[in-house]
């Protein structure tokens, strides 16, 4: 297996299973001169943190971020960056029941299936853990688009049946909220909805939405790393999203061209796009209007009820699943969907540099000639 | 820009614009022994080729594929394997009058964006006519995987309005049907809103699903190289999809965990599983039971009637787009889905072989040992 | 096998076997808006053609290069370049007898043991005319570093026993002469030399050396990505290679510390190397001085004389080779070390423009900010 | 920069500067089920420690390998291998004098001309104390080779003008001896030699040859990925390694075919290779003789005596670098060389797993096909 490296210039590489020494990630190929410390990736990394409401786990975790390379007087050197954060909670007698099962909507029978055998303890690398090292990859690359005046911005836009309408998105209100959610009054309804799961020991799933706004025209590299495909990789790669979409996305299957073709209006500063259901992109290439994705998140598959187990002996086993677990993973994965979008913009936007001879001559050519 | 190559070690490099000498595709890391010869590929290429009925453009090519190399006495040598199909009907001066404008829902004005310039002819590298090398490709991809008794199978789920419901699902009547939908009833409802669409001069979208079977558990490579992430990749990476969907798809989000996982059934063969809405994949992996996507095709953005449009100039005109184009492209797109879906898991395939050290033994270790 | 593939900006993949129906190279990356056509490619190519005199085969082929996408009206467009050449004079009869041996110094041995069997005619992807694809990609790369200043010049430094001192180079003598040897005293003892090799039925080796001039400070990415170690790589790749020295190189072992640091004179425009043992590169980065590389080719194996072969069959034969073959190889290899020298150099260019955040901010920061 | 990774599918990262809070390495792709812990680094870790001797720098490090991921009750689980090295001893204020100078022979130049500017601590990412990410993932790349009974070996062949003789090679006594030469008499008369160059306040360089046994025939990917073209990068990309060669190397330029080409001879087991001129690799592939190459090492750039260097300031100063520095490196980097031949080796062994239908079928195909 050699799945855990994401980018061809801005390149992470993730490690680390739940219930190990540690989880981290090397950043290679960041751009010396850009200004970071550990406060910068701490601010992401606590918004992912376990236990700070009821609708997640209870497991508590300081997550410090300490960064091991890289970075020299407050600059990022140009070398790669490591960055470690230990587990401190590791409660891995909690899993022993499991260790001979294989826990329903898990990769548990898929490892096993792989390699042979597995780390049981809590899921090991296909923990929800492991978005740590995405996000403190994320948080860097998150840096580097605002010193350009790229921002990432995501949030939940629904969990179980309840959905924030279009005309309600409130986002600076999100930021903060329990849930992310843009809407006061839908998250209230989200809440009480969550209330119910958890009475009749059950989960819930949800969609996230993600804006990129004043991204420049020309990221994407077709036909195979197009801006589209490379976040449906990016995304798609979180546990637990079975779906992606872009632009007016799987609705666009059921409009008619004339519906969907996207058309511009004039205005006082010249034409701008009046729709934007291309969600930011056209033949795999940004076009300079905000860029607009949505992942959707199966629930989580661990539920305290009573669930039919296939074990290691071949055999169905009726099983009650004990340990910590959110009874929806939305929320907290809000700050992982920034992470891999803002990792797959930072890559496609050093990689798009060399795609023309005046950047190449802007870079290279001497002065007097 | 360095996106036309596809795979870790099945690994394939695509080119060629719409109104070139040609297209064409070089597979490197295909195995030797495969038994191969052009009579494989023109198979799936005359599956995707125009000019087969009223819904699809009146452009007519022979598209005939040549091998140039990789393949010696009716096998793979295990050298590259390049593909030739020479363009024949090349009517470049249908698209003089767009020289100047950005066709909505086209690149033009992305690639313009990124490299300054573009080759205007029928949208050039941004043409349907790019994904011949991958059809190419995926034919070889097909008959590996055939070789190990695997199948990849895609169909037209939904036309506009129209969809196929799960109890109509007759695979072996949409191989050769107009439409490639599995079901006569409703094929016959999407030509008659095709019919509708032709007559206003709009064009329509629709949903592509595709399965495989008898796929081997184990493949995927967690955690950035996932199974679900490199088909999302794949899939998303074709022109006019929106949305990529793997199992349950968005429908997941809505549901609870109790009726999302996945549960297990005793029957004579022992457990199976008796639903599939991870789709085949847990944790990235495969578990071995048939694996499900869906994309989301946006409606053709070429349509007869008149449309704003931006010009070079950077202003809005209303203009009318000559040519020849599809109301609906989700037909002859069933063999591109079905090509990427295979080059994807040809290549997971290969990298999987390296997982064990048991497989590694049973490759390299003498007997004597 | 997918090793095919070299650059990761810019990007060729190579295909073709010696007696298939041609040959080729896909340049995936080259910048839009390279002044390209097909006259560039065939300088090159014409560089390395087999008989041009006595000293190589007699073997007539044209080789004219066919650019089939990627350029459009004199200019790249910054999509994937596909050339083909194809193959002419194929009497693969010649290869009948060793169809069933392996052929000393060839790798006819290792192909059967790594893919189970080959396409024998001629050695197949192990031919030297395998490097047309390398010296067609080689001519576009280099188009693109003359267009900052940068010449990539190669030349012969020795065939057998025979060298060019270093106070008689004369490059421009080189380029035309009939070995590629800076110097003509050398050069007619070298043809002397090669004679009686001919008379003898034998071969001779030879090494060549390679200068970049004007090269800019910075390029090459620590740590395995250095300059010298890709220009390794790309040098030692080309068949017959034996050995690759970057600047003082096997000298530099048996030096002094005192006697191998360079060391800088102050003149009038300021402090400049007085030396060059480093060979251009210090840290694996250039520092924008010359850049000094050499290659050792093996003699020929194929030579006329009766040698033991060892069969398919596991037993020892004696056999002599038929066909045409070069007594020495190196004059013709002088153009396929600078097209990987140039291969090498422009991908790292391209590479590097990622490495400061000033250089980011020269491309995408908005004017008025 | 995006350089800190190399390998296909056994693929590591490293990262870290000598004066940072660590060191470390990422091993992405180890099959899973090898035994493997922290013994098994530390013990090549051990062998390029410094402070042995007098001739290895007196800078005291523990050099403790810690695992951080990807190893389960003492097996490897396929997951990522995350190890790190804390730096202990890092009296940075000896290199305050040269934050403004650039050292003759170091990078120090071109780290400021690439990034803008540079960790100027004792070398920062060009120590050489980055060489131990290589040797701790060189240590797990070995256990995997061991596992299969091949043995990589190297030792110093040289140092300054003292060689050791064809038939001196006594790898056994190299293994545990001060300089790691196999033979007595030149290592007592390398040490004299290094005692003259201490005394001068100079440095010396050297040669250091690898041999790798029981390799099996078929590993390198034609034609760029060939096992010699990789070796050669793994081995030039060491900081201080000025040549690589492979078999007869340099000094197969000035043979003759007839002499060069190696022969086979009948013995009772049947046709043996009587020469290895080839290496052990013929048109880039292993041919199952053993693997040679050679390294050759500049001499430490750093020495006492008062040297002319460059400054930020653009002019020439005459300056003694003070400091801990090995007259030597070639006794530590013997270690270095096997890691890098042992990590290019381990991923072409497993690449080479897919290149024929064969392989593939021993492990997917059914048993009741």
């Amino acid at each position: 297996m050699a799945g855990s490296t994401f980018g061809t210039i801005f390149r992470i590489t993730t490690w680390g299973e739940s219930h190990g020494p540690g989880i981290g990630v090397v950043i290679d190929g960041c751009p010396a001169g850009l200004d970071l410390d550990e406060s910068v990736i701490q601010r992401d990394l606590d918004r992912r943190r376990p236990g700070q409401n009821k609708y997640t786990t209870a497991r508590k975790e300081g997550d410090q971020a300490e960064i091991l390379s890289g970075v020299f007087e407050g600059k990022t050197t140009g070398t790669p960056i490591s960055i470690l954060i230990r587990n401190q909670d590791q409660r891995s007698r909690d899993y022993g029941n499991i260790m001979e099962l294989y826990r329903p909507g898990h990769a548990d029978v898929t490892f096993d299936a792989k390699y042979g055998f597995r780390d049981y303890r809590g899921g090991g690398r296909s923990s929800g853990r492991e978005t740590i090292g995405r996000v403190a990859a994320g948080a860097v690359a998150r840096r580097l688009l605002e010193s350009l005046g790229i921002t990432v911005t995501a949030y939940t836009r629904s969990i179980g049946p309840v959905w924030v309408d279009d005309d309600k998105l409130d986002l600076a209100y999100a930021s903060d909220s329990p849930l992310h959610m843009p809407d006061a009054a839908a998250e209230k309804r989200a809440q009480e909805y969550l209330d119910s799961c958890i009475r009749l020991q059950d989960s819930a799933g949800g969609t996230i939405d993600c804006i990129v706004t004043d991204l420049p025209a020309g990221l994407g590299e077709p036909v195979f790393e197009k801006l589209d495909a490379r976040l449906a990789q990016a995304v798609m790669s979180i546990g637990a999203v079975k779906a992606v979409e872009i632009g007016a996305g799987t609705k666009a299957a059921s409009m008619n061209g004339s519906q969907n073709n996207d058309w511009y209006e004039q205005n006082e500063e010249g034409p701008r796009k009046a729709t934007n259901h291309s969600g930011g992109t056209l033949g795999g290439i940004s076009d300079g209007s905000p860029l607009l994705l949505r992942a959707s998140f199966k629930p989580t598959p661990s539920i305290a009820q009573p669930q039919q187990m296939l074990g290691r002996d071949g055999k169905c086993h009726e099983v009650s699943i004990h340990g910590r677990h959110d009874p929806v993973i939305v929320p907290r994965a809000v700050v992982v969907v920034e992470a891999m979008t803002a990792l797959t913009i930072a890559d496609l936007l050093l990689v798009n540099m060399a795609a023309r001879m005046d950047h190449i001559r802007k870079i290279y050519q001497k002065q007097d000639k």
